[in-house]
């Protein structure tokens, strides 16, 4: 690679004359100018943004770690985070932790020592907190009460997942499954709670299982024995039940309803389309994005806390009232 | 950040001392190496990766730079690629260039001056040419002819467009539309001009509309005009059309058959399950992160280009024959 030294012998000009050049600062004459741009190009020379971020502390790069690129709610999360960011002049950068602490640990020391001015993170685990790491970071959808120090950003799962509860047995169901993550996942665990809590106020007979003990097979034996309802931790597991109550011949929702979490982008193109608890996803985003520039910019300081409330999305899955 | 310096002053030993240290050569007392760490951790003292790998010319980092992180077939692809990457000792950082040129010259520029090892891109410009970067680069999935010097890997469109439309002429249909992508993808064009050649050969009549230009009323009245196959470029596509369909009551593959192409994971879970064309998605990511491992290391050099077949999937949105 170019270094300035050889931009400036090329263009007949002291280092300095380059380097006023390139950060556009006091007077260099136009021929010097032209001169220096034609070397630049002859020499692929691209100025070091490294050197410059080491310098300045500055890289202009948000980090977001999530946990799956594979759940569309992140991605969909995702997406509006980086379009804000863009419009504030960020590169955002995403690391796909797969859940794995180890890797989060990485990816963490890597955001901090290439000099990123910010991360969101959307974590389940306390790695992020050993490293102390003097970095503006921002928790994202998944928090644990000693997170309450930073600023996060949630939406209530427990009036989500009461909302969905209350959802599904006004549509009559008598017996609901609730459907959870195999993985040890917070809001999964929030909203089963809260399914529990509610099921037994209202006197309603109820089993809870995780996905990976559940397939069709294990399905048609829940539902004959007596499962009308199904309420899914997410989207993506009560879509899966949709395809396999269709092979199973049972119609939805008269003879089973179906509750989603998240209003993915497919729940509307799935056949019933598919009724679900939609997270202020937008809001979330917007905010994220907002806060981590403001807090990379000193004008907000952490403990902030938000949680916004979720709203029921009904569609065809369960039977309308 | 604490420094090198820091830490030595605190442990009471040289610089040259916990240099040796936290590079892991030369002697040490296992007393200095006691105090060393103990300084580390009581300073929050991280070993700057970025300055040791511009020394060393190696971030252990490979960007992926895709056009949109919202189409499974894309995330589905950079799970395996990281997954594989992973067990290279390389750290993945996923760059979402919305198909969008300048971002993805910022993207490139960004990855060079943090000393990536490698890109692996995913795209349809001619931009990265033109840094003519000194940076292992491998193509995946959308080039150009002009790509050909490089390492390319790319799946057969015409084939797999041929195989979807010979597929559909098949099962009866007799006006089919092709439905492709609004952006000027090559993909999209290369399959739209194979399954004319197709249809024309077969004497078959057909259509050709870009997604922007179908709603449901545009659909209603091209399958009163007599269209009776849909070949969408992507199953995103075809599965909206799916939604549409069932909406106007429409029955598939009765009076509407429906071929996707990609076969991403929800294609399993629409009703009815969507017939489509499944690209050679793992053995893609698979070669893609062996390729620019190798590249990296030097004992692979451009131009490789590979192109690999794809499979017909039938499910149950065309007629069995």
């Amino acid at each position: 690679m170019a270094t300035i030294k050889q931009v400036a012998e090329l263009a007949g000009v002291g280092t300095s004359t380059v380097s006023r050049y390139l950060n556009a600062r006091g007077y260099i004459s136009e021929e010097a100018k032209e001169k220096i741009k034609n070397a630049c190009e002859q020499l692929n020379y691209m100025p070091n943004e490294l050197a410059r971020a080491m310098k300045s502390n500055h890289s202009k790069t948000i980090g977001v770690m999530i946990p799956t690129i594979c759940n569309p709610f992140f991605t969909e999360l995702v997406h509006i985070i980086e379009q804000n960011l863009l419009k504030q002049g960020y590169k955002t950068v995403l690391c796909n932790t797969n859940g794995d602490i180890e890797l989060e640990r990485n990816y963490l020391n890597m955001a901090i020592s290439n000099r990123f001015d910010g991360i969101i993170l959307i974590t389940g685990s306390y790695e992020f907190m050993e490293l102390k790491a003097d970095i503006p970071i921002i928790l994202l959808d998944r928090i644990n009460e000693d997170d309450l120090n930073y600023i996060t950003l949630t939406s209530n799962n427990r009036q989500g997942a009461a909302l969905a509860t209350e959802h599904l047995i006004a549509c009559g169901c008598k017996k609901i499954l609730y459907l959870s993550s195999n993985e040890q996942i917070i809001p999964a665990k929030i909203r089963e709670d809260m399914f529990v809590e509610t099921v037994v106020k209202h006197k309603i007979s109820y089993t809870v299982r995780n996905n990976s003990e559940v397939d069709i097979v294990e399905l048609k034996k829940m539902i004959e024995d007596g499962v009308d309802g199904i309420f899914a931790w997410n989207d993506i597991s009560a879509i899966q039940c949709i395809g396999w109550l269709s092979e199973l011949g049972i119609v939805i929702p008269d003879q089973v309803q179906v509750m989603g979490y998240d209003n993915i982008d497919i729940a509307e193109y799935v056949h019933p389309k598919l009724t679900t608890i939609a997270q202020p996803l937008a809001e979330l985003a917007t905010k994220a994005s907002e806060y981590i520039v403001r807090l990379i910019d000193k004008n907000i300081a952490p403990p902030i806390n938000i949680q916004l409330d979720n709203t029921l999305v009904v569609r065809q899955s369960t039977k309308t009232i």
